[in-house]
């Protein structure tokens, strides 16, 4: 057998401070015993995905040359950003983190054999292209007759949403908060809160995010655009005993909003007690999302028991272990059209990937919307 | 035996904004079987004690009347610092963590009874006061010889500090940051980081607390005054390998400097991998203090892997539970003299204690001041 060429999306940050995206041909060698080459029929598009694609850069200002396969994307990144990106200057990156398709070449082993026409859901980065080797032993097999569309989302947000919940049983929280609620992974985690009993309370940001959420049956809904939004979260908070919180947004004051409403719940529980350094409730905010990159604000009126703290999915993984990580996408394989079930805006081909107009689309990243690759579309 | 009469330094916050402090007469009654009465001899003022003393009251606008054990203080209280003191109003609370003195009445119980003329230590509240009841098994008994004086600071900042290295222990760092650190507290930690060989790194703010560290033999002195902080505290943190800070000054921007400073030593070590999440190396600012009361600005540029909180020695301890607990105090006794040495100012009585002129210096928590009450001395 001999190599495959595959076309893939590439990312690059140049010296001069120019976003240049393309698309590259990648030479795919033939699979080890233990590999499969799998032919990517649907790969999302994740906030987590933008940050390595766009580089901050300004896709406002985007420029297209070429044609088809041949399509040049430039964009400026602004000189305070290019600090952050000092490790991949001239470096080309491929981009994508998860996505699904059929697998098309295996090597000798009995493993990857048996994953031969199958449709399978893969994590494993370079996915904005039409060929990925990877281990078979990497590939999350779904039930029968799963599309990859259905598939391509099986691990940034179920094993995110998983990993919340496992989080706050894991440090004893009996309750959740949740911010950007109306999210594509906040309707998810909605769902799967719902279905383990797990209190949550949904911090949104508009009436329209509040009535998605009715719609899912969401039974703590606050929305941070009202006068009445300390008190309605002191309200939802001493309802469901939420102490943790997950939260999307980062910069702002929010967090510190969040840690003083607990905090208030929590004095409230014991009025008559004064105690100079607040509850001995531990209340906890772990920012996993960074939709306002500006500074995080803390106003510090809640008490010395609290905790602030950045939370990664990968790390996480990590730190729980294999074992852990099995139980979660076994789980999520069983449930992927249900509980985990993902909607996307539109799909596009690669090709159109490289388009101004979409770029300019999908990178709004606005609440509940979401794009599909289909790296087996036709590019003209 | 019949009841005896103690007067005890007395703080009162009023519902219409006054903080009033005063000597009161407190009634104790005799020893029960485990129970012991210490003649306090020496108590020191900690900030930690401020804050319940003062209660933020603005005491350049105190006045006193009346004379001796009749005295009373009064200052205001802003009307927004009244929120946080709800549940203390109109209720009078004795003050003072923790003190020193001998045992002058003891309970049946051969360990009440075998500490009879015994100076030892106290960690129980209410200790600005001429006597106090506590149980036998609550005092730390000290070397022979050792005097009131000396034994007075044994529990709030030497068992910070032991806590402080427990916790970076427990919590996998090598070394430690300390800010506000030509502290007493600070120097006490100097001496025991020397005397365990564990790397700190000392950021203060002039160049007097430099010269008072440096004659202490600290190695790793930053002045984040200096124009070169930034730079100079990288080069701290990457000789001693220090992940873990604790922060007494909480306001401002230091604490992610600080996140900021140990990003960059982290990102260095690997600097041919880019990474968008940041390095995977953890950490953590630990927050014990209030130097600066306003809000925690914290600039995101120390990636996804940190952590940000609250420290507090009771829930430490808590934490860590009885053993731990004994083995840190058998320590602080054997090392009283020396990694534990605590130096004062200025010893006052409790007459003193309510001046306007010395609570004015009192409470101006100066760097390396601290005063010391003796409630033993004579009141006029």
């Amino acid at each position: 057998m001999v190599d495959q060429t595959s076309l893939g999306l590439c990312s690059l940050v140049k010296q001069d401070g120019t976003l240049e995206l393309s698309l590259a041909e990648v030479s795919v060698s033939p699979p080890k015993d233990d590999e499969v080459i799998v032919r990517v029929e649907a790969t999302p598009i994740n906030p987590s995905d933008l940050g390595l694609l766009l580089a901050g850069g300004d896709v406002r200002l985007a420029n297209a040359s070429g044609r088809g396969s041949q399509t040049v994307v430039t964009a400026p990144i602004a000189p305070a950003a290019m600090r952050a990106l000092a490790a991949r200057i001239g470096k080309p990156m491929l981009v994508g983190l998860e996505g699904a398709g059929v697998v098309t070449n295996a090597g000798a082993s009995p493993e990857a054999q048996a994953l031969l026409g199958k449709t399978v859901s893969i994590l494993a980065g370079s996915m904005y292209g039409q060929l990925r080797k990877v281990r078979a032993a990497d590939c999350l097999i779904l039930p029968a007759g799963i599309r990859s569309e259905e598939a391509a989302s099986a691990f940034v947000n179920p094993l995110t949403a998983l990993g919340m919940l496992e989080t706050a049983r894991r440090e004893g929280h009996k309750g959740l908060v949740h911010t950007a609620a109306a999210s594509n992974l906040g309707q998810m985690l909605n769902r799967l809160c719902q279905a383990d009993g797990v209190p949550l309370v949904n911090i949104v940001r508009s009436e329209e995010q509040v009535q998605t959420l009715k719609g899912l049956g969401a039974e703590h809904i606050v929305n941070s655009a009202q006068a009445s939004f300390r008190d309605d979260l002191v309200s939802a908070l001493k309802a469901t005993g939420a102490t943790l919180a997950f939260d999307a947004i980062g910069g702002g004051k929010l967090a510190g909003q969040i840690l003083s409403a607990m905090e208030a719940v929590a004095a409230g529980a014991s009025p008559e007690v004064y105690n100079m350094y607040g509850s001995s409730v531990h209340k906890q905010v772990y920012i996993y999302g960074r939709l306002d990159p500006g500074p995080i604000e803390l106003t510090r009126d809640f008490g010395m028991t609290w905790g602030i703290g950045g939370w990664l999915l990968f790390q996480f993984l990590a730190k729980v272990g294999p074992e852990v990580e099995a139980r979660l996408k076994a789980r999520v394989a069983s449930e992927i059209r249900t509980t985990f079930v993902s909607h996307y805006t539109r799909t596009i081909s690669l090709a159109e990937a490289l388009d101004p107009n979409v770029i300019a689309a999908y990178s709004r990243r606005a609440t509940g919307e979401k794009f599909l690759i289909n790296p087996s579309l036709a590019i003209e």
